[in-house]
């Protein structure tokens, strides 16, 4: 059974990650070099090579068979584990809770293609509705807070050797540190200022323009005031809302190809660059009814952070919780807003 | 000129680097295949390949030519400089910082020796003694609130092609964002229990014994109970002190042995890792006199963390701050307990 455990300085979560432990000789021998990519598990005709499926985009086919358009599965090493009692208890000064939770790999299409931006548009649309619904489904399980939905594309950023696009996610019993810590700076700017910081900052931007990659009526991608990295950007909904959950079909729509475009304008710009992106939601509404978190419809605001791992982050970076970035904002702007993003539809991408 | 500028959400303070700036193109072509080690310009003889020395253990000999045991030196490429004034402003609802401090790296060796576990206990009590000059003299510049003392071992970890024994240490003038964390949680502990977190965390460690490594007179070195790293290790001294600066001859002596040996053991039971390590102590005492941190001398504890850098770091850390980590604490500890630190000396390593 995995554990979760608190830092008792910082209050830092962990997780022991015993399901997928790594003895000594296991770091000894681990070659980096080795770059073959082993067997696809996540193409067509290939569904019993992983966990049964929880979610599905087929038509009238039968689960864990061909036949499908985007698949959702159980982590075959989960970080944390659904059954279970949710079992926290102190360790003398220590904080222990069970590592419950789940992790799930989102397929992204059954074709053996690396880059969100060689997939349709439509087809991305399929993997953000399986990305509500998913969250929809999650949030019913009065144990879990919050759900993180993130992407390793390339071994740098780590991803896998399998290049097959998918993202993850991993529902979490606490609500993050660093998704905390956001809300915390929302509410403060809130109740300072009773607006959300989140829209006040896409206001400054569309105005000043430096640092706009993409302007598109329902949403804005930019190059952060303050990036930790080299092209670090945020995709932001134009229109306020605090929940990834409640997106209607047409901001799907406008969503995917908003991500399209982006990823392969980074993929241009910067030759198929390795990248995490993470998607940061209000946590599950369930757990914070009339309390702590009631004026959060106002003053958080859904987003996405796509990370180019273009530079090593070092003994400064993780004493410090500073970043050094050499490559200001407003030039990866200005650099990304030159690219033209390929055109290029699936099938051509696969043919 | 470098500027700091701050995440308007969470407080998080970035350098923007603009001295080393790096195009798009430095990505694109950026190999990090080449392996070969680049011309050293730390080993004796080679002192005008550096920047001027600030400071230096030599006996009678001149400033900046071959005669010394410790060199430290400006970096070449300094993420912050020492010239200017200190002017904060903002930009709109952004908060920007001129990018003043200091930027040093501390040379351990005149030879061409790669790792401390290498070097003669004397030789490390030297560097040591180093930190602590250098801390004395930037703690009298009221510009600056902190510096940081780190080590970039390995490339994985970003250290340099160059494999010549050293650290670096970055003075700021903002008290980094993981330092304060770490201050306001020993404070709160401190204000319940009126003990120091860090004292009674050893003091539990110590009474269990698992997650021990070494048990020195002076100095313990454990396997931290949340760790976010495989063979994470944190080494503190068993007096209650919070500031590193005041440590005196005979405790650096013993540190200097207690460090060669756990660089020892980490190197003999990982085949030489890359490694970050980082010396957290209290921020410089002119900027706090009387006010925030009065009850600082009772509540915070110096120590260093040593990171192994075994794992790649990926979304789901990045995005929720949260770390999955494959070892068990009590493994790694039980692991480095069992292997015996090589008997080196420096002579005999350069042989």
């Amino acid at each position: 059974m995995p554990e979760l455990r608190k830092d008792p300085v910082i209050g830092r979560w962990v997780i022991i990650a015993t399901e997928r432990a790594r003895r000594p000789d296991d770091f000894r021998h681990a070659s980096e070099d080795s770059t073959s990519e082993p067997p696809c598990p996540f193409c067509i005709g290939r569904e019993h090579e992983t966990p049964p499926e929880v979610y599905a985009v087929r038509d009238d086919t039968v689960p864990n068979g061909p036949g499908w358009k985007v698949r959702i599965v159980s982590s075959i090493a989960p970080a944390l584990r659904v059954e279970g009692n949710l079992d926290r208890r102190g360790v003398g000064l220590y904080d222990v809770m069970s590592g419950i939770g789940a992790h799930e790999v989102v397929v992204e299409t059954p074709q053996h293609v690396a880059s969100v931006a060689q997939l349709d548009e439509s087809q991305i649309a399929l993997v953000l509705q399986g990305y509500v619904a998913r969250i929809a489904d999650l949030a019913r399980d009065p144990r879990l807070k919050y759900v993180l939905i993130f992407k390793n594309h390339g071994y740098a950023a780590g991803g896998g050797r399998v290049q097959h696009a998918r993202s993850q996610l991993i529902a979490t019993p606490v609500t993050p540190k660093r998704v905390k810590e956001e809300l915390l700076g929302a509410r403060r700017y809130f109740e300072y200022k009773e607006r959300c910081i989140f829209c006040d900052i896409m206001k400054q931007e569309l105005a000043e323009g430096d640092r706009i990659v993409l302007d598109h009526p329902d949403f804005v991608v930019l190059t952060p005031f303050a990036s930790r990295f080299p092209f670090e950007l945020w995709l932001l909904p134009k229109e306020h809302s605090p929940d990834f959950g409640t997106i209607s079909r047409d901001k799907v729509a406008s969503l995917a190809s908003v991500l399209k475009q982006t990823m392969g304008r980074l993929g241009v710009a910067l030759n198929d660059p390795p990248y995490n992106y993470i998607l940061h939601t209000a946590p599950f509404r369930v757990s914070r009814k009339g309390g702590y978190w009631k004026t959060l419809d106002d003053d958080y605001h859904w987003h996405i952070e796509i990370m180019p791992r273009l530079i090593r982050v070092a003994g400064f970076e993780w004493g410090s919780g500073f970043y050094i970035n050499p490559t200001p904002p407003e030039e990866a702007a200005r650099y990304l807003r030159s690219v033209e993003a390929p055109v290029t539809s699936e099938r051509a991408a696969h043919a």
